[in-house]
């Protein structure tokens, strides 16, 4: 068992999503930037699911709902985040592990309570986050587990991570033991407010640590600081080897050193929630790249994921992810 | 505001859903009858929570989703129900309040954890549900708030409350209160094993308390000891005055002294998971009766509700209920 090889191990914070609709006044009464993801604090998150709707929870976390499913894909995970011993902790344990991913960070006994992210879904199914990291702050490069780490064809990042310092240095040794390991890396850059709070850390990280970089849209014009995404693309190439950009319905780029290839969303999907859009064409994409299928297969395949969590509420796949696997491609 | 009239009080078992996609060998594995609910003790609930799949934990119980439904509906609600101060009753009791319900019912301090329902729903959408009663076996007479119930036009009752010693008197003391305050009470047989349970306890309630009655089919056929739909309406109609017989796809039957009206179900509607489907259509029908509408009316309001809740995991309504007000009738 111990030298199998793993397709991807995920790092990322272990947040529990509580999500209920919303409308555009409630976003303003509580100064919320709709379709980003803020930080609070335990006080605003009491207050804030105190004034919201009746909610549905599930677990989440960008890096963690990406290896929910590749797991539910086929593929052979692990993961690596923070909980506390809670009830809410006890939850996201249960949901990775039964999704079928590795999970050996042990649960914290004590400090703060397991991450919760506010998840308000308005009326135009866009999605807007308010996250208490709690326990997640704490992530550190002891947490990561090497022997985890190696067997790992990819191990995949969040940049979600770099909010909390100590989550910083676990994201650096994880990357550090992967490419020792002669594995690759992959990172999503998680939100365009996180590119502009690391703009220069990323920059530095994805020219010398990145194999294979996700972002949307707004992120990657954001990284370099431009309104034009072919610019954009044109600095991205000079970066990394592979990138891939996702545009919501205006479907995918995949980016290489000698390519530029457009990939085309599902079309006529019903939206509910696109929570987890970005994470699930992740898994889709990340799940084919371990395949060895070609790159237009692995971004079809990422298409294919996203349109099924959008379908939802919540943000790990509800259906049998194997039956995209037997579609015809298009 | 004391004196403010409300639409529905119901009573009822205070549980909230932990909802995963299972294949009929779980089932199998595990001695359940799918479609039906089983009730569980505390270590069987936690050994099927260890074996489940990654489930998605939403408020539940059978007359709060009701209530719920008619508040997302418009109308003014309460609920009377008992859960534990813990995590998964705080969320309950964020949830029911969220959605607009009075919910007076203190947080029991001790005893049994607030109860859970673990619920399987199997690639046909059919969901069958084990549930751990916990702090809701322990619901009492004293719990009934009898302004509470002589405030509202209907009492809504579900016959699962009848599994609990305790909690069959707060349903007794519930329909006096009601009846006193010349109240209606409308009740709901819950389920065909729970009719089995209770079946000369239910005659008599019916037919001495009974003002609207709500069965599925297989409900309503156990209850009178025949396979004969027909037969059982016929003996229906000697009970009480108005009785609904739902039938899934097969539409609904509204029962009166002296009309029998056949309602359709919404057609061509992704079914995802039939919880809720029966609590929903009861909070339509109950909607418009409070409303005074014409009974065809309210057995569509109930099949359009039901229909937005088969929609998706979990048993209490994620889009905006009023927009089914407004549809045109068909």
């Amino acid at each position: 068992m111990f030298n199998d090889t793993l397709d991807v191990v995920g790092v990322g914070n272990a947040i529990v999503d509580v999500i209920a609709s919303a409308d555009d006044a409630f976003l303003a009464e509580y100064g919320m930037t709709k379709g980003s993801m803020m930080l609070i604090d335990e006080p605003r998150a009491e207050a804030i699911y105190a004034a919201m709707g009746a909610a549905v929870v599930t677990s989440g976390g960008s890096a963690a709902n990406t290896i929910a499913g590749i797991a539910a894909l086929g593929g052979k995970t692990g993961f690596i985040g923070r909980v506390r011993e809670d009830a809410l902790g006890a939850e996201f344990r249960h949901d990775i592990t039964a999704a079928g991913a590795a999970f050996p960070t042990p649960s914290a006994k004590d400090g703060a309570a397991t991450a919760r992210c506010l998840i308000l879904v308005t009326p135009d199914s866009q999605r807007t986050m308010n996250t208490f990291l709690g326990a997640c702050a704490d992530l550190g490069a002891d947490d990561i587990d090497a022997a985890l780490v190696g067997r790992a064809r990819v191990t995949y990042l969040e940049g979600y991570l770099y909010d909390a310092p100590s989550a910083k240095n676990a994201f650096h040794r994880a990357a550090e033991i992967a490419h020792a390991a002669r594995r690759k890396v992959a990172l999503t850059l998680s939100d365009p407010f996180c590119v502009n709070r690391h703009r220069s850390d990323f920059l530095r990280l994805v020219e010398r640590h990145v194999d294979v970089l996700f972002a949307n849209e707004a992120e990657i014009t954001a990284l370099f600081e431009t309104s034009s995404l072919d610019a954009a693309i044109a600095q991205l190439r000079r970066l990394t080897e592979l990138a891939v950009v996702t545009r919501g319905p205006g479907g995918s780029i995949v980016v290489t050193q000698d390519d530029t290839i457009a990939i085309a969303a599902v079309a006529d999907v019903p939206i509910v929630d696109t929570t987890g859009a970005g994470d699930l064409y992740a898994a889709g994409f990340l799940f084919g790249l371990t395949r060895d299928a070609p790159l237009h297969e692995c971004g079809r395949l990422g298409s294919r994921a996203a349109a099924e969590v959008i379908g939802h509420f919540g943000a790990r796949p509800q259906s049998d992810l194997r039956l995209l696997l037997t579609q015809s491609s298009g």
